[in-house]
């Protein structure tokens, strides 16, 4: 008889010793009665997201974790920023990161997110939506603030060009094709193409008149980064033959999930901060699984004390996510649950780690090991020993009875 | 912020229980405070040089720990060794090691060694060094006492033949082809005349009959063993963007590290032996990470000891290179410091085992266990658990803040 499956992925939890801390890492440092509980009725241990050492992106991490190579698969954060966007990608479709930002005349980059803008995105990417350049067809979406995606849909792209975002202040990029190919050079003249036409098509639409005339900064240029070609990836239900879901506030994230054929969930109060709804996430996980066989449920909030290089908030939030863990214990009787992270996010590293995650798995029949606590060092110790990301949907999937034998 | 990388490497110090050491081993009868030290202020685990019961040797080991599949670019021993001796060698050369050997009339080799030849040999060397066989060039150099280094320059080469060298008393081997290929066939006609013109030049060259006279062995003949092409690294520098250096008194270590682009820092008194300056490499080695992001020390005696099946022996090397150790102190605030084995030499198998290696890893931001000493069966127990050397480089880089995230 299978189970459910539930995957919590506390994004950039993972952590290393820290001085404000007393020598502990925020986990370590964290009262966390229901996560402790879980180590101690179930089985720990550490888990490189990629492989020992790789610096993973919450991308290529959750990639990893569901089953797919990420040196096979990624080329870049578009696809999945665009996916998580809800459009509807094909492979071999072109997609990126923007930012709608403020430009003088000269082309001189003023501000990077355009006054951080809020309100009249959808008009202006709707101004810029659909438009064609050599044949190739493009689709553009607001995200959130002052965040946008673009995709090209055409043949003869390629991913392998720079941005013409500068990261900075100052003259915008010119795109480069980063290869010899002429789907690079093509690739890359018609994003400054298209650069070009949102300047033009941007810098009168009503949105920015209605802005310049408040003393905002107009929102009159895109600027395009993270080119990445949408993989094809074998969906979930094909490989694994379940019915699995996601739970994620971020689009990245969400992206790598509906693009891995995930259905996503969308929760009220999700929102990839750290006063997201964390109970609401978990119910809503739980209500999933009385039709789906699996879950995944990510809580971004830790990655964010993490770059923030704040160990005491860290810490903080990961009590609050332990709190709303309560429920948790209603669903062992059916459900293999596992909390682990995507990556390590160190407070005093401010930026992603290659250091392993922890990681718990708890539910019936699960072997069990003498833990009782849920800390980076406590796992180091557990039962699992020291494994892989891409090995852990196997191992939980078994352990719920969802999948095949290979061999006799 | 990025700090220094130093990994020292203690050749075959991994070993076996003996009971001449009352069933310990020899690092862990060893008397070593400072790294115990390292140990206790660190993390401790267990490392597969290659894979799990592979019997690795010294160049296929510092190939696999700096990175470099040595199933991709291990052919024989014969580069590494040429590139040790510093020879600028090309991709596609096929390079030997070879023994100034003592023959009689018949070719039956009487000496393997040619009396241990010390002197002379580059007056030798000189007169087998630029000669051409049917297009190819000969580069040949001495090496310390009796050994040399042989490259064969040119297209159409194969390393895939036998040794001329018998390894034993009695009749030079003819080399052969082991494959069918036309290449293989044509290197071994190649290195058969090489053998015999050696023997022609040198049976009556002067430092020869100086020899005789002596009643000293002639060195009349070379004979090429270990034939390998030299294979096409990618650079430490081009790699990983780092600048990193080694210290080395073998050249079969030197040589993998400079085939891997990596600096030579020649100190005086690294000899490869057990008599060598310790303190002398570590201070060396400390001195050019003022310039250096990387360092990596060998230090070859333990090794020796083991080969010689001398348990004993080996503990007293151990103690002694650990007393070199004291300085590493000074260096801990701003290096991350790994020391490991690159192979096992058990003592009672005189010879490379397949045993892991015990690591440990000191410096900032490292996660630390509860282990407080450096022996193998410690450091099975370790916060690091147990990972191949393929995967050391990445997690000291990360570790030292050297190395790019994959992903967002």
């Amino acid at each position: 008889m299978s189970m459910k499956l539930m995957l919590i992925i506390l994004d950039g939890m993972g952590d290393r010793p820290s001085e404000k801390l007393g020598g502990k890492t925020p986990l370590e440092a964290a009262q966390t009665p229901n996560m402790d509980f879980l180590a101690k009725i179930g089985i720990s241990g550490i888990m490189d997201p990629i492989a020992p050492g790789i610096r993973a992106g919450s991308d290529t991490a959750h990639l990893s974790i569901l089953g797919y190579d990420p040196y096979e698969v990624y080329t870049g954060r578009g696809p999945f920023e665009a996916a998580g966007e809800g459009l509807d990608l094909k492979h071999g479709d072109i997609a990126f990161r923007c930012n709608f930002s403020t430009v003088d005349e000269k082309m001189n980059v003023v501000d990077r997110r355009a006054g951080r803008i809020r309100e009249g995105t959808h008009e202006l990417a709707k101004a810029l939506d659909g438009m064609e350049i050599d044949g190739v067809k493009v689709i553009f979406k607001e995200s959130v603030e002052h965040r946008a995606v673009l995709v090209l849909r055409g043949d003869g792209l390629s991913p392998k060009i720079s941005d013409a975002d500068p990261h900075d202040l100052g003259p915008i990029h010119k795109v480069k094709a980063l290869d010899d190919s002429e789907e690079a050079k093509r690739t890359a003249e018609i994003v400054n193409e298209f650069v070009k036409r949102s300047y033009e098509i941007l810098k009168e639409h009503p949105v920015n008149l209605k802005r310049m005339e408040k003393g905002l900064m107009p929102a009159n240029i895109v600027l395009p980064r993270g080119a990445g070609v949408v993989p094809r990836l074998e969906s979930m239900e094909k490989r694994h033959n379940i019915r699995a879901g996601a739970i994620a506030g971020v689009s990245i994230v969400k992206g790598v999930c509906r693009l891995a054929g995930m259905e996503i969930i969308d929760v009220k109060g999700a929102k990839g901060s750290a006063d997201s709804d964390f109970t609401a996430k978990i119910e809503a996980g739980m209500d999933y699984l009385k039709k789906g066989d699996m879950v995944l449920i990510n809580m971004k909030a830790p990655d964010l004390f993490g770059h923030d290089g704040d160990p005491e908030g860290k810490k903080n939030i990961i009590e609050k996510i332990d709190a709303s863990m309560e429920v948790l214990k209603d669903a062992l009787d059916n459900t293999i649950i596992a909390i682990t992270a995507d990556h390590s996010t160190p407070c005093d590293v401010m930026d992603h780690s290659g250091d392993p995650v922890p990681l718990i798995i708890a539910g019936k029949g699960v072997r069990t090991d003498d833990i009782e606590v849920f800390g980076e060092r406590a796992a180091a110790k557990g039962g699992i020993g020291r494994i892989k990301g891409g090995d852990l949907l196997n191992i939980l999937m078994q352990l719920a009875g969802l999948s095949e034998k290979f061999g006799a």
